[in-house]
């Protein structure tokens, strides 16, 4: 009989050797013409930019992975179209508006806002058969400071909602709009570099907000009410918080019990499409005074407006504040992430197939399960949640806010 | 009997939803080795720089999608490589020339203009099979201050051309050779960024020379002899033009009667392969004193080199003048908009399937005619027009001008 | 009978007209997961960084393809993990390092340095299931200033080598260790942009040391013992060049008689998996001082880490002094290329298809049938050379250096 000298072997566990590739869900994550998400989308209308950007210098706008040309005619009107002109090609960006409309700058096409053909002044008789020409174009309107553009089928245009926070204001109120992609991590005009959906869910991501806003880079946005007590667990604190389907989208509610005794309600909402029902964290205790409109650029770009109720601009230049111009130091920005390198980071667009919901990613969940719903409902012919068509029914009721109760009450 | 309360309700026509992607014509589009109008364009001589571009420092020049090295042997001979030595691959960009020819800096193997391998120095006895490499190397030859290169099948090698333009120079006239693009609607040293076709075409499209040069970016090439009468409408004036296929290509004819009484006319050509006729808008009237050569770099870049025919330099100066170097701001682009803006924005190559051609296109469209019957002989073995093989067939007579005539001669 | 007057025609030959696209080889140049090469490269343990890049703060490295964060814990311990956080894949770039390991900055999931979750501070009790999620890593460990990590099957990892050239050290030797990619051409902390592959077969090319290093660019390593005739052809001197298969990869020894007689003996070696063994170009006769190792980046970066046994720094400062920082002057590479140009110039992955290995590339078919067996070898599921399961079995003994013999002894 031998005896064998055995030196154990320790065999590494769990490694990334053979990590398959990871994947994005395409359902979740695409925004194009055809795709699912992209033809719940184009059942709304979305703020595509500032009011003050259509004017009759046109400008290259990016909308749901479309290029589009926004320019506002000489009645006012503003228009917005397919940037190539159906003539030759040509982008109307480099067109001009007068009285016949945009008109291109290669041999003079001329369209009005609904892409009809006005003018061939190189054709005979200015164009005998100009009838037969259309300029590709999108129905666009205004409101709230904002131009909106509708990019779905005709036949299932809705009327342009309007949003109960921001209707009806009182004495001295205004509204003030904002493209500078409050919300983000950045305060800057243009895009921030990756998927609208990773910014849209984290809405409804409660517990980023303890953690990632509290506990890991210090208090990014306060505890004004004393509400955050950090010696407690973070688990111990989202115990306060659910979850709700509502009418219009997905809410959460987080109470606390503040030192003097008073209770803290706070609603924080996602409003399909793309609505973000945020509390001010400068604002006194009461409904919502803001919304921001997440527009999907493309797959891997977003812009945020915002439309503020107020007397005055301060909300704004407590923002910019708060945020420099540009970007942070890489070391600073490693050292105290925020929502844009934790979002950013997971990439131009997340890997779904390598993620691990919890417990605490209850929010997430039931949003991306009521879009997957309303994605279902747009490809059976049907229409989704918060499209109206009937007078009176372009109404939305925004329900967020930051509510102090008295128990005694 | 009910009665029903009915709301119109109007549905949008003609908008960009479901608007199909758009494609090009690779016939017209591309130059790659093996595509139809690659081939057509590799049976003829194209210039690809200027004679001083050919030096003992080698330089990188890219025809055709190809990425080829240009240098000068000891003997003044001009040579145009492969870029990669057949040896192993080092580029001859950092080849010296000396001696024997260009020899790759790796291993030392030496080519003559033709490729054939002239030494191999770390081989034994400097090479006793060096007979079986050959580097891939194309014809180049001189003419006009240009290097011009044949980049087709060695059968079908025709005669470097010579055009009436630059030939039998009068009393003071030299050649003044120009690779600055002149044409494009910028003046600079470099490519311009979209493919040559749509440039190409644009010279037989008489009203964007009306529309977009004239009415609506102001006169940017003048009306020198008050031929331009803009309280007419485009239209009218172009019943004065006329397009005729020709020996060499497809010409152009304007005739205007100018306020004094005598008939203008003005003929533009283009001359295949890629050769711009085009009247000097500073020169006095006669034949055409200058001709341009639309080199494809690749499928989304083309060069221009012009050669003028003067007794000085002023046309370059004046066209200096006219283009100040680097862009112009991006608002002056798109309120005063030239070829460049038109033509490039039409996308890095246009997308044919979108374009609607008119009346005003019949140029356009006799161009694209004759390239795709030129397309069709070459595939069937045919030669295309302006070959020559026998000595005085490589003659071309280029019969653009401009030119004044008293209707009572 | 008629009589023809026929022009002899020289038709071309060997133009570069119908030349095939070139390809490159597949299994020699990519190193990816899955790959033949990639697979045999992960039987080792690379280099990966400066001991002192592992810090608290986490840093990005990309690894034969694969994008990783390296970090140190609070013990000293060296971790290396997939850089998307299991649990809704942010970087963990931007993760703090604390007691529980790295943290991920948005929800605060905590992992040691083998990926077993630690914390999850926002579910219920700190994460009653964390068991089951384990963020993927891989082994890493540090042995001469340098961090190492092994990316291969858990069951295939070998011991942490051990190179004779760095052990042993004698009175007052150190070891140095450098990631300025000594031996690329350039001397800067970065990655060299072409394929690893064309960098470390060059190591074996004796004819390009003569040629590109000598003959061409002048002598840029010199030629301290007067050993290169340079009025003799290269061919000659190569003769005195000998390649032979090693029990850890191929060498090739040089022996030139020197002007007093005595005979210089060099011997440059790779050993596998991506180790240069080449002589100091200042040193003094001897065994190699230093050792480089090749890290394949991904398949077109490279970088190389150099650990010197000696007193001093003065090598690398040698070093220095003859690379400034930064590109050359263009015309100077052009003019003086090395080997950055002489191998970055062949591709960002050179075409094999394209070559023509001759007498002189001896070497180079030698460590690519190497290779290749040893791919072989890997994939039939057995263990290539160089890698030690067993005590002592980590050691690797290295040849090379440059030696003075007296013929007389």
């Amino acid at each position: 009989m031998t005896t064998i000298d055995e030196t154990p072997v320790t065999i590494d566990v769990g490694t990334a050797y053979g990590l398959a590739p990871g994947t994005y869900d395409r359902d979740l994550a695409e925004v194009g013409p055809g795709t699912p998400m992209g033809e719940l989308l184009r059942r709304y209308w979305h703020p595509i930019g500032l009011s003050e950007d259509a004017t009759d210098l046109p400008r290259q706008v990016r909308v749901l992975g479309e290029d589009l040309i926004l320019y506002r005619d000489r009645q006012g009107k503003v228009g917005l179209m397919h940037p190539r002109c159906t003539h030759r090609g040509t982008s109307l960006l480099y067109a001009r508006v007068d009285d016949h409309g945009i008109r291109c700058c290669y041999h003079g096409w001329a369209f009005d806002t609904e892409g009809r053909c006005t003018d061939q002044p190189c054709e005979p008789d200015n164009g005998k058969a100009r009838d037969r020409f259309r300029q590709p174009w999108y129905p666009a309107d205004e409101r709230y400071g904002l131009v909106w553009a509708y990019l779905g089928p005709p036949e299932k245009k809705p009327l342009l909602p309007r949003y109960s926070t921001l209707e009806n204001l009182g004495e001295g109120e205004q509204l003030f709009t904002d493209d500078k992609n409050i919300g983000s991590g950045r305060y800057f005009r243009g895009e921030v570099p990756f998927n609208w959906f990773q910014h849209f869910e984290n809405i409804l991501d409660a517990a980023h907000f303890l953690w990632l806003h509290m506990y890991h880079s210090g208090p990014q946005f306060g505890s004004r009410y004393g509400e955050f007590d950090l010696e407690r667990q973070p688990w111990e604190l989202l115990t306060k918080q659910t979850f709700d389907v509502t009418d219009t989208g997905v809410a959460g509610t987080r109470q606390y019990t503040i030192p003097d005794g008073r209770l803290l309600r706070t609603v924080t909402e996602t409003v399909l499409p793309n609505i973000r029902g945020v509390s001010n964290p400068f604002g006194a205790p009461g409904p919502g005074d803001a919304l921001g409109f997440v527009l999907p650029v493309d797959d891997t770009h977003f812009r945020i407006f915002t439309v503020l109720r107020s007397t005055d601009r301060t909300f704004y230049e407590k923002i910019a504040g708060l945020r420099p111009d540009g970007d942070p130091p890489p070391e600073k920005a490693q050292r105290f992430p925020g929502d844009w390198e934790a979002q950013g980071s997971q990439g131009e667009i997340t890997l779904h197939s390598e993620e691990h919901l919890s417990t605490s990613d209850r929010g997430v969940r039931m949003l991306r399960r009521l879009f997957r719903e309303q994605m279902q409902i747009v490809a059976e012919g049907g229409d989704p949640i918060n499209v109206g068509f009937a007078p009176g029914d372009e109404w939305v009721d925004i329900i967020c806010g930051q509510y102090l109760e008295d128990p005694a009450d």
